[in-house]
This record gives C-alpha cells, sequence and structure tokens, in this order.
C-alpha cells in the first residue's frame, strides 16, 4: 500500500474506537472525496488545534477569550450549571432548557486515581462563584462516587453562601425496564421519587 | 458550539458509517491530540489526494507512475489477478499468498444500473493480457451476477487464447454454520465441490 494510504490509516487510528478495518475503509473512502471535503477536513483539523482554546471565565471551548455564552448577558444570572467534562456542557446547550451559565471542571476529585481538588480547577470555580451572584449551583455530573465526593466538597467551602446545591435527577431512564436497571440506580429513582401531582 | 468544532464534526460526518454522534466523540478527540498527531493525520489527507494516483499498468493505487507490484519483476508474470476494487488487491497482499500481478477495473459490468464494459476500464485489461505473458487469469470478484457476466464478457473477447479462466471458489465460509448460509451459496459450494485426498 502506497506510503500517505499507511499514514492516513493510521490518523484514523487515533480516533477512540476506530481499528484497523474501519480506519482502512475510512482512508479509501477520503480517496474520493472531491478537493472542497478535503479541505473542509484538513483546515477544521488545523484550526482544532490553533483556534480553539478554553474561556477564561467557565472553561468552555471557544474561539474567543470569553465563550458565546458567558458573554451573553441576557442569560439568568443566579443558576450555574458544574459539568466535569465540556461535552456536557455543549449537551446542555443542544437541549435548549437551560439558560443559566456553565462552569467547566477538568474531571472528578478521584482520591483513590489521586486526582485531588486542585487538579480539577475547583479554586476558579470557587472564585467565580463567590464574584458572582449565583443563588443555586447544578452538579450535572455523571452520578458516581467521585461525583458525589465533588459535589460534597464544593459544598462544605461554600459553606455560609446563600446558595441552594442540586444535582440532576439519577433514576430509571426514559423507555428503559426496571429489570434491567442496576440496583444502585434503582435506590436512587426510590430515593429521589417525586410526588404525582 | 465554536465553528470550528462544527466544521470538524461535519468533517468526520462525511466518512462511511460515522453519525451526529460517533462525529462529536471523534471531534473531541481531536482535540486531545498533540501538534504531532494533529500534523500527521493532516498531512495524510492532503497527501491522499496529491500524492496518490493510479497505477498507469494495473490501475492500483501508488504515489509513482507505475506501483511496487507492476515494477517487481521478481513476480510471476504467468497469473494474472482481476479485481473490481483496489482495496481487494491489497486485501490480496496483506495475505501474501499470491505472487502474480493484478488488474483493477473500476467496477462490473452490470447493464440494469447501466453500466457497460466500457464504464470499467476491459479494453485497458484486454490490451494488458495481449500484450502480456499471462496463462491464467483470475477473476476475484465478490460472487454475484454481474461478477458473472464481467468473467464472461472478458473470456468470450480472449476466446482462442492460450489462456486458463479461473475464479475464486464459493462456498461456506471457514467457521461459519452452513445453516445460516443463503441457498445460493450452499449450491455454489455444492458445485464447487472438491475431492477429499
Amino acid at each position: 500500500m502506497p506510503d500517505s494510504i499507511i499514514r492516513m490509516i493510521e490518523s484514523f487510528k487515533m480516533l477512540p474506537g476506530i481499528g484497523e478495518k474501519t480506519a482502512e475503509r475510512m482512508a479509501f473512502s477520503v480517496l474520493n472525496f472531491d478537493d472542497e471535503q478535503i479541505d473542509l477536513f484538513v483546515n477544521s483539523l488545523s484550526d482544532a488545534k490553533n483556534k480553539i482554546k478554553n474561556c477564561s471565565v467557565c472553561n468552555i471551548l471557544t474561539e474567543n477569550d470569553v465563550c458565546n455564552i458567558c458573554s451573553d448577558s441576557g442569560r439568568n444570572g443566579n443558576i450555574l450549571c458544574v459539568v466535569d467534562d465540556v461535552k456536557n456542557a455543549f449537551l446542555f446547550e443542544k437541549m435548549g432548557m437551560f439558560d443559566g451559565y456553565y462552569f467547566v471542571l477538568s474531571g472528578l476529585i478521584s482520591p483513590m486515581d489521586g486526582i485531588n481538588p486542585e487538579d480539577i480547577g475547583i479554586e476558579k470555580l470557587i472564585d467565580r462563584i463567590k464574584n458572582g451572584n449565583f443563588k443555586e449551583i447544578i452538579f450535572a455530573f455523571n452520578p458516581c462516587i467521585e461525583a458525589d465526593t465533588t459535589s460534597m466538597y464544593i459544598k462544605r467551602i461554600l459553606d455560609g453562601y446563600d446558595i441552594v446545591f442540586t444535582r440532576l435527577a439519577s433514576g430509571v431512564p426514559m423507555g428503559a425496564n426496571m429489570e434491567y436497571v442496576d440496583s444502585l440506580t434503582l435506590e436512587r429513582a426510590l430515593n429521589d421519587r417525586k410526588l404525582v401531582e
């Protein structure tokens, strides 16, 4: 195989979940792209490294110093949604039901893995909250022990502030069968039960 | 989401079998690539368009005028393997059991789809065979009606030449369960049966 195809296959294999066979199929499909498609692909990849940085306020990915969300004064300044992965902030934006602001931590506290509060940028979050006007902090983490640890840690530091701390409801997913849900989820679903109104 | 990420997602969606969600996951993974990885990716894609062309002899993909296989005089000049997709030639090379030469047609004859012999480059193949020293032509097509049509067409044109025409054996795949094989395959497996020696 020509070197350039082999290098293309190696490139695609760097992507998550892509093995040899799929990478080959992708590489061959690129050979059928027209110049415009190749340009789009090449430029988008090089832009990814050159243009995209973290918002100086909330850490979300942006091409500017401050992201579009943080610079939008029309949003609800009383609610802050804290996520541990920038993807999840975009997920919320896509849903379109949340109009507060975001803060992206770079992970969750996990003493077992040697990840301490200072490793995930909690200090910046605390400063943001102390200098802000937030009445509610929503912890939008995937349900796990580390999520609980991180939420509790932040809540404790901000003890005394007039702020409500919430987390996403955890329970049986819509459309799912209770039978196939693990017991921890079922336990949460029971504990988080809501009044039928 | 920043424009550059959106364009990256659009790029990945051009690849076969990649939908919105997977493209997103890929785009975010690229953000964690180091400069070297980005360079490899970007260069391999632009090289794909600039460097790779079809071998002037056999149509296989190559960075030179004549591919490595055609310019290797150590191979068996008596056997020509005809494929309808360049990928399958590479598949044979990977297997490492074939030491003849290749010819890549650009598809198979399919009157139903308006694909005629002149559309798939048969003339160049005929010239190659007439000017060559081949004793056997192997048709390595996926088993289908179009494959049979194409093989028969080529065989008829070369009527009178001292050449054996063969096709790949068709039958029950190794490790497969006969029960789950379609009846046409089973029919071929019966017709192509081999002496137990």
